[in-house]
This record gives C-alpha cells, sequence and structure tokens, in this order.
C-alpha cells in the first residue's frame, strides 16, 4: 500500500451546541427542530465566499478531530449485525473527514455562515465549503441498503 | 489562523478515461454515456467494504492531488464574473478533496468498485467512500445561485 500523505488544514471551525460526542445526534436531520448552527471562516479564505449567496444548501467537510482510531468493521448501535464502515456514516473512519449537506440560512457577518443540519461536535476543524448541486448531488431514489429501515425520516 | 494540520492518506486509487486535466470532463453528469470507472481499495481496508452491496449510490472523497494552488476568487470558464472558491465545485481548493455523488454498479471482486460519475484524472488517490442517504443527502429543491443557467440537466 502507498505511503504518500496529505496534508490538509482548517480553513474555519464550526459551532454547534454540542460539546461531547455523546451529546451529537445521529445526524444532522435528527433534532427537530434543526439547531442554527455557525461556521466561521479564517480571514485568509473569507474573500472565497464571494457570490455564495444564492446557493439553499452546502455541503461541508470536516476534520473529525475527537473521532477515535478508524475501525473497519463495527457493530452499529441499532443494528445487530456487523457492518463495514465503508457502509456506514459512522465517524471511525481511516480519513476522518465528516460531511454533511446543510442548509444555508445566511451569512452573519461577512465571515460566519449559518447553517442546519449538522452533527458534528462544537469546535470541529472546517476542510472545506461546497455549494450543493441538485444537479449532480442529488440522488432521490437511491437505495439504501442495511441501513434503509434505519433512515431518518424527512420532513 | 490556525497552524494546525491533519495527516491524509490514500485508502486505494481511481481508475478513470481521463489523462490529463484538459480531457476530464466539467462534472461526472456531463459525459453520455457516463463511463464506468474503477475504485481499487488498497488490501489493508477492503474488509470496511463489508455490507455495501445493497447502495446504489456512493459518495468517493478523493485528493485532487494534480491540481494547481488554491485560487480564492476566480472567473470559471463558463461565466464572466470572478466567483468565490466556495461557491464553485473548481477543483483549486484550499484542501484539495474532490466529491462526487457516483452510482454504484457493483464489485468487480473483492477490493474493486465499479461506479459510474466521476469526473476526475486517472490515478486519484481515494479518501472515503460512504453510502449515498436519501434521507440527508438529497435536497431536490435546493437553489444554485449564479451557477443555475450553468447546471448540467438531469438525465
Amino acid at each position: 500500500m502507498s505511503m504518500q500523505t496529505f496534508t490538509a488544514h482548517p480553513i474555519g471551525v464550526i459551532e454547534t451546541p454540542w460539546q461531547t460526542i455523546a451529546e451529537c445526534p445521529r445526524n444532522g436531520r435528527q433534532p427537530n427542530p434543526a439547531p442554527l448552527c455557525s461556521v466561521r471562516v479564517f480571514p485568509d479564505y473569507v474573500e472565497g465566499l464571494r457570490s455564495i449567496e444564492g446557493f439553499s444548501h452546502l455541503i461541508l467537510l470536516y476534520w473529525l478531530d475527537q473521532a477515535k482510531p478508524a475501525e473497519l468493521v463495527f457493530t452499529p448501535p441499532f443494528d445487530p449485525q456487523p457492518r463495514g464502515l465503508f457502509a456506514t456514516r459512522g465517524p471511525r473512519r481511516p480519513n476522518p473527514i465528516g460531511l454533511s449537506v446543510v442548509a444555508f440560512d445566511g451569512l452573519d457577518g461577512p465571515d460566519c455562515l449559518q447553517v442546519r443540519y449538522l452533527d458534528c461536535l462544537n469546535g470541529t476543524p472546517l476542510l472545506d465549503i461546497k455549494p450543493y448541486l441538485p444537479s449532480t448531488d442529488c440522488e432521490a431514489a437511491a437505495t439504501m441498503g442495511w441501513l434503509a429501515p434505519h433512515a431518518t425520516p424527512r420532513r
């Protein structure tokens, strides 16, 4: 296997109501209502937010810096079978990169995005912000394999 | 700004028909038909694929190792206005992590996934595989801001 590595660095920090892993919801659509969270972009990157206003949803990538080491096979809390990590959205991944599709409720100052549907810890380092494009990111009829009976119902 | 860094490492490699950046499509839904691509997972991580068979779509994250340095504001080829990087899906990002929602057409051997809708270079290092969950990942009515007139029509 490859010994190559890549260096990622935070471009901002995510503020959520959850201070411990135990408090984090199972996913960002579970809390009802979903609390407003803040995404603070560091000054060096604020210029990159230009033209972001018109998007209703964003994809956030962040580094799950408090996640325990990767576990390739594990038994989810809500399922009796051991499952491969790549068939789950669990946080203990070889590269602990979290991904959330969030509702973008607008800017609060030039460096702060207000979003809903996050599930990560307060203080999680932000890696990337991408505009959500239904033309390439939406697959309404996708099948969910073993997770189908456990999915969070849409509201 | 934070000086903290995180080390990512490849868990596999992506095989596509595109050998140069000039050959890569604008997005993975542009080629018609979309070619079948292969995602080879390194032996150390194959166990993590257990239970992946039932998902029709996956989210792939990969490191755009051939992308030029980040450019926070740039003028896209198909638009006259300069746009902030985070309002685009361009590859020149502070953390060059690519994301594609792909159709999963099944395993070809225990370590190789066959997928469609990739747009990255052949040989791109794979970082993560996540199951696509319409319950949290699909936002059919999302608005696309400045990109709306330029979106790839759904087929």
